[in-house]
């Protein structure tokens, strides 16, 4: 029999079909999207809950004319087979394929470039001011997870949009989850509604009574009083309408027939911005990511989730991380973990279970996160912010303004620094080596495998001041972890191979792939010094200079961003000491964001792993000596 | 007569003091302040705003054992007259002085460094937290103004506050300001309850209830509920209570009695978090600034407010920024303006009155003014991004993801970039340069006077691409305006001088000393060239290396840390093309916060003014020479 999903090409094709023939067609998406994500990996648990709401979405709406906003943009896997990328969703978060989020070079489709949370309110309530003063008459719709509204600017923007009044939907999607469950007094008040019994007939009752007028937007407002009533009975008022929307819900979010009727009455309610809350299962339709969400919130391919630990003789370093920080907090009281709705990312669930009162998941709140952890610190704690290095770009300011300026000791734990893979260009951690070392007062380090990263953050809850230390995605290099924890003097590096020929200044995960590539290079001949840069602030400048005055040909090599990286802090070294017979190159990230693809592939195109480290190596040392020829010839 | 103030070393002896000595006190503050602040400048508005609060905090509450966070720390200076700070209060934001905010360093009495909005409650549930594990029992108060509450980052704080469920006050000042008017969807909410008549009433029949049965958090509660029917008839709830807080308000905040009892009664709440909404005036007993509070905020030495033009011939760069704009924006439909609650700051006074509808003041809420600003880009808009430099670190993430990634074509205008005087630490926009610099796609500018920054936003408008334009607080250099707009190539440098002793590579306000500084330096002899380095990026490399060839002393210069900035990039520029025969000096802001003082005072200190700028080319030429010569002699 054929598949209803073969004939959709674009939602256009999509807006004949019956009641009956949609939810068909949830299945076949749903079976699709298993298939494909447990092949590719990806974020399947989200995708799942939202299937029925993006049919009456694009049942409802006129895309691309219309404008729907995914918040984050995982959620987005039956939007892009809906839109025109069926063909291509086999290659989904693969290189060169589709993204696993929305992207607005890649479809008319994708209004909005999405995946950090929290964004959508504000992005559609620009669009519906640019569409008032366009006089344009499109819809503005944001789709958006109760875990992501916690998030400050999503707050910012519910404010702001109650205030500007501009027609506009947004829909809360409520599956009680961030990535772990949601928390916070908000996710609360929603708990309330979604599960009062009370509520939800006076809600049903409301909603039948709207079906039968169903006549616009005059009759929803009466019916929403009606409903208004009920509802202070048990819960005294929501949120939403202090905010100044016109709020509706809960709606069952995988009935199609009643998202179409609550979407078709939102569009035609023109006074103000609407609200629809829908309720949802996280993981909707496939067994194992019903039952266990946040395992399945993203998965590795082979449909296994991403648990780690079990599957890898090699152990992550999200779990080092983990254990680490639980043998010191069980010996230093002053120590707790303050994390934004990653505590499963962290590998936190074994802590959470033996000293729970030590860790602080404040939800999708990094601003706060830091900040809290201030206040912490200023009462004489030691506290460890674990927030992954893309996502602590969104407490740049408190960095600077509440922990570095009073010089305050909270411990930074940036997991997925440098080059994260399939998640692609809205989540690599390639900008945290230059945030971070602009600012006075931090402390900025990165480990060259597990053993290093506990001794690290053993360092960083000892040192009194603020340090951060950036970590890549992934397992660790399988060395043997030492029982004792030890202090590493801040600001030294540790020179790992000598050789005369050219000296491999690497940090992070780099300093692997600069082993690898020495190895390489000594099979041909040519003997390089390897140097694992550790701190990348303060600079080990002795070492640095000691090597610079015998060996002339110096290598750079980090995940990051080449402006304001170590590469450019050993440049400024170099020029600032006068060492002008040095040449030096640099490897890194050019000027550009990086695309998704695996980290092997990824760190391939960049030249960052030991082929491409080695055969640099060898031009740049080629290249210098021709120079220093030429100059000589002058 | 002797003044009661001149015997308060500490709150303790504030204590023991008389209602009608505690009044008479509040007298004395205030003039204490308005002959100081009118001298020194400074914000005094704001502090006339909470003088009763302040004396009421240290009447009930025992300080440095028990906590008070000020929001943003701008109304401190009748908690730093009463804190020992007294005779030192005449230093008040010079050099060497006290600061103008609450500073750890300083006393400690100021239990957070402060400075940036929005920061008090997550400091403040820190604190708490910090607190309940220790075992301690102080108590945590947190003071926000209703326009840093609708920061995202005291929201996301409230409602992780309502979810911990820590012992903890929050009292929210409401003066209806931020600096301007307090805008969105909360403060209309807030003007309900503070101007219903009906909900005055019953507040302050439910307060003479209270009073009779005095007896501490049962009573209280009750009280609350009482209140709480009484509310619901004028206002459905309030957010509040929401976010699991106890509330109680509004209050008189000049009513010292109402605010000692409402106080006490929060003191002995265990068992949530309070909130306590007091209605303040701000300016309140100096008539000037209590008729004109916008213009009061901050104000300049010599009592004038700091309004901008009328007192200078020279006009101010945020005077120069409205009139372009709006120039711009008559003739291109597609120009918005959005702003964080800095209308005045940005003088868009004239451009609000005659084109509103172009002009988005979001509130203290940079994260959601930058991403609004990427939505309305997404649908074809051109939205100018106004906000200052140290505070659009705020929305860092929004400008790489909403922005940078998706290549929108947004424009960032940030006054108040480099060195700003008196406001000190918290506020110096020596950052920005830095973290601009490191985003792929971003084009950063900076005007070397007021007619190249009417071009450059031209040109920023024109472009297509995201581009931000940094430029410094105070006024202009005086040049004619031209009454053209015209485009600036970008990435073009501009050579003002030639000379063939040392080239000097400025930007921004740092041109005109480095034209200064070379004029001294042809007093003595020496011959340098001057280059504009309007674009910081992309940088004109052609002119920088071709200048290099030449000259080989090379001497960057810009108010912005040197780690990342200007100077960073010209050293990885000339390591990158191996010119290693060229000397280079960079002058800026070394890896430190700059205290307060003027402009004038801490430009002199990091010899970026023409003085320094002068001696310290000298120097480098003479070590440059120097060591040319011992290099050669080897």
């Amino acid at each position: 029999m054929s598949k209803i999903l073969d004939g959709i090409n674009s939602p256009a094709d999509l807006k004949p079909l019956s009641l009956v023939d949609l939810n068909k067609l949830a299945i076949e998406l749903r079976e699709e999207m298993v298939t494909r994500v447990t092949a590719n990996g990806g974020h399947l648990a989200s995708s799942l809950g939202v299937v029925e709401l993006t049919i009456a979405l694009h049942k409802v709406f006129n895309c691309p004319d219309d404008k729907i906003v995914w918040d984050v943009g995982h959620q987005c896997y039956a939007h892009k087979l809906l839109t025109g990328r069926r063909e291509q969703f086999a290659t989904l978060r693969q290189y060169g394929g589709i993204s696993g989020f929305t992207c607005r070079d890649e479809s008319p489709y994708d209004a909005f470039t999405t995946g950090h949370a929290s964004t959508s309110i504000s992005a559609a309530v620009g669009m519906a001011a640019a569409r008032d003063l366009s006089g344009d008459n499109y819809n503005v719709i944001a789709v958006i997870g109760d875990g992501a509204i916690t998030g400050g600017m999503a707050l910012e923007a519910l404010n702001n949009a109650g205030h500007l009044g501009k027609r506009l939907i947004v829909i809360l999607n409520d599956n009680g989850m961030s990535i772990s469950p949601t928390v916070g007094a908000m996710s609360r008040l929603l708990g309330k509604v979604r599960f009062d019994r009370r509520y939800y007939k006076a809600s049903e009752k409301s909603k039948r009574l709207l079906s039968r007028f169903d006549m616009g937007s005059r009759i929803w407002e009466i019916g929403q009083r009606i409903k208004g009533g009920m509802k202070k009975m048990v819960m005294p008022t929501t949120l939403w309408e202090e905010f100044g929307f016109a709020y509706t819900g809960p709606i069952d979010g995988h009935n199609i027939n009643d998202l179409v009727s609550a979407l078709e009455q939102a569009k035609s309610y023109s006074h103000k911005p609407a609200l629809i809350h829908i309720v949802t299962t996280k993981g909707k339709g496939y067994g194992p990511a019903e039952s266990d969400a946040i395992n399945f919130h993203g998965i590795s391919p082979k449909g296994s989730p991403k648990k780690t630990g079990s599957s890898h003789k090699l152990l992550p370093y999200s779990e080092i991380f983990a254990r680490t920080v639980e043998k010191m907090a069980w010996e230093n009281p002053k120590i707790a973990v303050i994390t934004a709705a990653m505590p499963d990312g962290y590998c936190l669930g074994h802590m959470q279970s033996t000293m729970p009162n030590r860790i602080f998941d404040v939800g999708i709140c990094e601003q706060h996160a830091v900040t809290f952890a201030a206040g912490m610190a200023a009462q004489g704690m030691t506290p460890i912010v674990a927030i992954y290095s893309t996502f602590l770009q969104r407490a740049f300011d408190q960095i600077i303004h509440d922990v570095a300026l009073p010089k305050l000791p909270v411990v930074f734990a940036l997991d997925r620094g440098g080059i994260v893979g399939e998640d692609g260009k809205t989540h690599q951690g390639i900008f945290d080596l230059s945030y971070l070392s602009l600012i006075p007062d931090m402390i900025l380090a990165s480990p060259k495998d597990e053993n290093e990263l506990q001794h690290l953050l053993y360092t960083a809850t000892k040192c009194g001041k603020p340090m951060a230390i950036r970590y890549p995605r992934g397992v660790g290099t399988g060395v043997e972890l030492e029982p004792e924890l030890r202090e590493i003097p801040v600001g030294s590096a540790e020179i790992l191979r000598k050789g005369p020929d050219a000296a491999l200044l690497a940090t992070g995960a780099s300093v692997k792939a600069a082993m690898a590539a020495a190895d390489l290079l000594e099979m041909q001949g040519t003997r390089v010094t390897v140097v694992n840069m550790r701190y990348i602030r303060p600079l080990d400048e002795d070492v640095i200079l000691g090597l610079a005055s015998d060996i002339k040909s110096i290598i750079t090599i980090e995940e990051n961003v080449l402006n304001g990286g170590l590469g450019s802090l050993v440049a400024a070294l170099l020029k600032r000491a006068s060492m002008d017979d040095v040449g030096l190159k640099s490897l890194g990230i050019p000027d550009e964001f990086v695309t998704h693809g695996t980290q092997a592939q990824l760190r391939s195109n960049y030249h960052l792993d030991a082929e491409g480290i080695s055969s640099e190596t060898l031009a740049f040392i080629d290249e210098f000596e021709i120079s220093k020829k030429i100059l000589a010839s002058r």
